[in-house]
């Protein structure tokens, strides 16, 4: 399969926080912000392998920051690496201050996907291009995690 | 206030056609769409006014085709045309399989938002920046819209 | 197929405003409300014409006051116009006050359906009965408004 | 406070039951149903009482038939009884084919409200005018499931 | 079938009740503790019978008190009772404070749900296994609740 | 502060997965999980500490099998390490098939909350007791990843 690019998987989502997403301090709780990262992964996801694909991983979330009732969610998922049958997407969210305009770094996140064929079998995805010296560090971080994150199963 | 480009304020949405958006034929029902539109025409219009904002009309919200559980919903909102204390956009809605990447124009529609203090009444905005002939022409082709409206609520 | 009085197709729908219909000004936000108002237009369409019906278009959504947060949201769906394998319907909405009572037209829409058969594919409908001179004004009003809808989507 | 007929806060609610409303068999799932049944209710009360109301009891609540997915669930809300600071509801249902027209009676309940003043105390209020035998009688049962439900919270 | 103890299909479910869940006295809406209170038992009836269930009949659903935003809602449902094709539980509903830990009774229930097999046909079900004279006087109980329902649905 | 038991602070959610929590496949997706994974662990967090606490980070998020519709889900949240002014708690999700009983591993979680007090700065909280020392390797291996995660934050 030939390499593609992470720019053109690239997904971008927008929300407002409204009273139904928040908890009772007024903020987006926190299970609600995880559903948009990985709704907005899995759609990069999908991009990218042309292919059903399954959630396999969640890391390194952190929260920054709080996003309040009324404010811009934005979200973008890129590809950071591949492997044979799967892939690594990281998900950065920003709150916007639709008043002002101040945006804040609120959380990332690092998510790997499964691609499955049409019988929910894992299937192979095309590679990810990569053509800068900080895409191959990406790629290969990625493989180091992939590396540790095997080992813990095994445990 | 100074005049802005309609370009500072373009709002793009992705979602994911889940089974809880969908009616009983396995599309996206209607009002959960306009449900999306008018969340992602009220995101470009508080970015274009820095003010809130609220819905006033809603216009010529085309159904061409139905959007499947499963496809991904990329919806767009742009700035068509300022007036005193409120504005017209125009949302685009297209359905992306994401198996085959085939994308199709799904709707599209005229939205009017008002802008609000905070004392909750109508406030002036800063206008559109018409920089080319076919921004004069929406714009006054908006101004046409509104006129018409005005005559419609006076009935 | 024999005409049908719009009376006998008119739809109903009371809702509570809940805090998570709401915006961040505590009040039903746009899109929760034109969902609504799709709903009940869809089952007065399905009632009028007993086959299954999708949303075509919406059009003259005009808010003229906020429903909030602990109000009735009063619905009522009427057929004003058949066309041969769609209907034009009128939706009002107001709110009511359940405390003393008061209520007040919130805003009003237009919607078309298409009727569609057991293959998906659009289908006859039975007429309008046109009995009063109002009936018959508000079917030209709409035959109006559907060759302009045309006429623009020709553009 | 002047007596009221249970006429003039008779309300009405249609729903169409989405997937998002069902189980796994693909009908609308026992607590969903509930859920409509509180806020339909709810309206009632509220607008016999015009006061804030809160849901004290619910009672012989019996499911008769399913409801599937794209069918109309039509409810329909009445005061049968009141007492000094409550009120007793029936809210019927039914599920109506939106193909063939044809209605069913899917379940009934009983509720009781607490009516509650601005400092969320219970508070009097009207009574039902009852002008014909049958609803005498259907005061004289409300009191008397009342006296049986209070003789149970005491044990 | 083997009789089984009831104390094998106790279901606990926790949830904190989030604005979303709320009327607009900032408290856990009726219809949504009644959700919870289906779900719950469902979860109950689905591991004592091992078969698909729907919910037949609610009864005695009696709310003491209030459950704020913010609070958990801890819920626990048990079988009281077996008859042939279906059972009876009875679910409890405790406020918990998670500042303070204080516990706060809320409501109860009694629901009854019916077994279907694989047709959606009535089917037979596992009797209680009755251990003390306490678990005998709760199915007898629920005899002589389940004879006056079937009393009452005849008239 | 005295020492508090990781036995006292378990929490345990029971879900039916409901159409509407699921993707196109049929099953639960991945945000859905995670929504309820936060919930589950907040609740214990809060039983721990009796503060407001807000998510702070999620790890090792591992999907081992999905959860179909019609399956329970079944969310057990514990207490596995507290720092000054947060703490580290584990959540293990088995999904059940209510027909045979069968439970799976389904995913497990990492996730840490920093406790807040009522003016939203974060407070300290009880240390957890270590008794055995499997929990003193836990609390160990909880204050590594901590320190991990700090150095990467720095990054």
């Amino acid at each position: 399969m030939d390499p593609k690019r992470s720019a053109d998987s690239v997904t971008e989502m927008n929300e407002i926080v409204l009273p139904s997403d928040s908890n009772a301090l007024g903020t987006a709780f926190g299970g609600k912000v995880m559903q948009w990262i990985d709704v907005c992964a899995a759609m990069a996801a999908q991009r990218h392998t042309r292919k059903m694909v399954v959630t396999a991983s969640m890391d390194e979330l952190h929260f920054h920051s709080p996003i309040r009732v009324g404010m811009i969610a934005n979200l973008r998922a890129e590809v950071t690496a591949t492997f044979r049958r799967s892939l690594e997407l990281e998900v950065r969210v920003h709150s916007e201050d639709p008043r002002s305009g101040t945006r804040q770094h609120c959380c990332s996140a690092l998510l790997t996907f499964t691609a499955l064929d049409d019988d929910f079998r894992p299937t192979e995805i095309p590679p990810l291009l990569l053509e800068t010296d900080e895409q191959r560090a990406r790629q290969q971080a990625a493989l180091d995690r992939r590396a540790s994150r095997l080992k813990h199963r095994q445990r």
